[in-house]
């Protein structure tokens, strides 16, 4: 993740306690209003948002190259710079992103439990809103598309207060989508966007519990720390993503080969890739060499324990800060294990709960390792970069939570809701 | 509720920072054995501890005698004292709840969902405990039993922090809890019980977030708002219960007249107790008048607004305070409304989100509260009275939540659970 390199922009918005409060009322009151939105309306606000950013491109390219300028100007790295540069096909993806959304269930009044008591009641459990969405995050200009989508959708009012490298692009971006809620006769403060990026103002949203349910943070570990240690409301969050492949000794050489380098090299810089790799020291001997071989092709570096080292010169010594470390990087940590208690141990204590995974033919071994391991996703001789919400068929996420309440793992559309009991009754007292 | 009235109890544990940090470690220990820990395992415990009740009626009354002398020579209320009090039957009742928590399915490690992806990923939602739970609670005796067992069924530890009123009833119930965690050879540390009621021991739990994963307070409002204030970690509570009844105008009389009746009467001090009657003008004259019999005859105080006044001179005064009044007591606030979008107003206004019923046999307008009332709990036709999760069918619950995070309305076994995603492969790497 990168971190903000680029300067704060502040624009005059007055006290930015009292601008961030009129944002939270407004919200609240917008809030109401989409809890009770008929599914058409939302989706037609998606929809006209979405040919709002085709109509604009030739202004959103400009927006964006505005920020590019100003962030190279600041040093920002390449990998940064192409995260925040748009094209047209990357801003023809935001649009069908958009459309992504709408084509969407609606997850607002969905029935997810129903059933009769003795007495004749029946009781509905049905989704609801959550309320008021507050996203911070860093950088990529999509996520203000992609986070006010999707809290749209689920009957949410959001607040947006992206980074400053990404401010001009983001501000075109909101543009549209507010053009979107006009269009549907939906409140513009649906989706509200922060016009500063003074630190201030995200101290006041994470103070403001009674305007904001739910605070999503997506940045560096900074940003998530901050948002940890002040907000005053639940936050949906990952940390870190510290992922693991173990290579149980009744792997099948050629997946554990095909996993083991896709779950680090496919992209480093995702919250799924792979950090360390776990092998029983049984099998090492054969199951490590072609991974290896690969990786090292491929220009990772591999840091190893004692024994893995003695496998392959190319392999440079891995201290206990390695079994610690989200590389986000060509690097990989290697150790071997005594096996299953000794893999589940290491992941227990240097993991981050996020995706692990096993690879095995033992079914018990799996079965065991499924179980026990205590994160938000486990895997079974499958790639660790599955983690993601599009892969897990909920057609687009706000982020991966790795906290334990309410959303774990991917959070979509359903994960944005709530619920209620709907009791129905003909006239039933308590005895 | 009952508040505080009865001076801490202070048994010398040292320094309570510590003494409290050492209790936190002890639980996260214990709960990673109780994550995969066998239904049998967990059951029989629960079992051993009922017959260690039942064995121990005399050790326990005996402490419970302690406390009701204790408590009345404090000046406890004589409706303190009798829901602190225990006899041989309200005994019986913790030894029979245990077991009826033994009796309930095992929620962890159930499937709450399962789809396969078109590359042949196998995904499966499952439940996993929550990991460690704090209740902090005043009063009542049984609370202990009910929490420890509810939160061992779901797979957590817990650490209960009672009340000084009810400090030697609790001490001698969770003496038998301890006795059916060690005859099921599971870890002593699963339910912990804070041996002072020291209130720094309170705020040591708060700010535990590294080994307190959730707090779930059960007392007066002062308990209530001190947690919420300052725990570091998500809290399962209810502030209050400020449940209404509708009466539309397309009510059935005897309906009405049964239900909101119940409603109010059938036990004033719970949470689902009716504090607000609300009543379509156009129909009050009709509707009221046995309503306001019944209420006067059992002793109930009606405050009502000009209108109601005017129906029956029996009825007081009521201000905008009473509309925001949680009672708790044999008092009643009447208004009228000019229909449905008044009701939905007024509810939105003063209610507490809790628990709110319509009687109507209007199909329509039913349908409209059920899905505008953003409360836990909203019932057509029946009692509030039966916000409880017994009467849901959850065998049991620890209390009732009118937070939207991951709890909302009665919170049993279920709720206490988190859950994590299984991905089974047979190779598959992302492309």
């Amino acid at each position: 993740m990168v971190t903000l390199e680029v300067p704060e922009v502040r624009p005059s918005i007055g006290n930015v306690q009292e601008a961030i409060g009129a944002m939270g009322r407004a919200a609240r009151a917008a809030a109401r209003v989409l809890a009770n939105a008929p599914r058409a309306r939302k989706d037609a606000a998606l929809e006209a948002a979405a040919v709002a950013i085709r109509d604009r491109l030739p202004h959103i390219l400009e927006a964006n190259a505005r920020d590019v300028e100003n962030a190279r100007a600041h040093g920002l790295s390449e990998a940064g710079l192409d995260r925040l540069r748009l094209d047209e096909a990357r801003t023809g993806s935001i649009a069908t992103g958009l459309e992504a959304v709408a084509a969407l269930d609606d997850p607002v009044g969905a029935e997810i439990a129903r059933w009769r008591r003795p007495n004749g009641l029946d009781i509905a459990r049905v989704r609801t809103p959550l309320g008021v969405v507050g996203v911070i995050y860093e950088s990529r200009p999509n996520v203000t598309a992609d986070a006010g989508a999707l809290c749209l959708k689920a009957g949410n009012a959001s607040i947006l207060r992206g980074g400053s490298e990404s401010f001009a692009s983001s501000k075109a971006i909101h543009e549209c989508l507010v053009l979107g809620l006009e269009d549907a006769g939906l409140p513009k403060a649906a989706i509200q966007r922060v016009p500063t990026t003074d630190r201030a103002a995200v101290g006041a949203m994470l103070a403001m519990a009674e305007h904001i349910d739910v605070i999503v943070p997506r940045g560096g570990r900074s940003l998530i720390e901050r948002v940890q240690r002040e907000a005053r409301m639940p936050v949906f969050a990952h940390l870190e993503g510290l992922c693991h492949v173990y290579l149980h000794a009744a792997a099948d050489p050629a997946r554990a080969r095909a996993i083991a380098f896709n779950a680090k090299m496919r992209r480093v810089s995702v919250c799924g890739a792979a950090e360390t790799l776990l092998c029983d020291r049984a099998a090492a001997a054969s199951l490590l060499p072609p991974i290896l071989d690969d990786l090292a092709a491929a220009g990772c570096e591999i840091r190893g324990d004692a024994a893995t080292r003695a496998l392959d010169p190319r392999v440079v010594e891995a201290t206990e800060a390695d079994w610690r470390t989200e590389y986000l990087e060509p690097i990989i940590a290697v150790r071997q294990v005594e096996g299953l208690d000794a893999a589940l141990e290491h992941i227990d204590a240097f993991g981050s709960h996020h995706t692990d995974a096993i690879v095995t033919e033992d079914v018990a071994a799996a079965a065991r390792f499924l179980a026990e391991v205590d994160s938000a996703i486990v895997v079974h001789n499958a790639s660790t970069q599955f983690a993601d919400g599009g892969e897990f068929g909920m057609g687009a996420e706000i982020g991966i939570s790795t906290g334990r309440m309410h959303a774990r793992g991917p959070v979509g559309v359903e994960q944005l809701t709530s619920f209620k009991y709907l009791v129905r009754g003909h006239g039933q007292t308590r005895p």
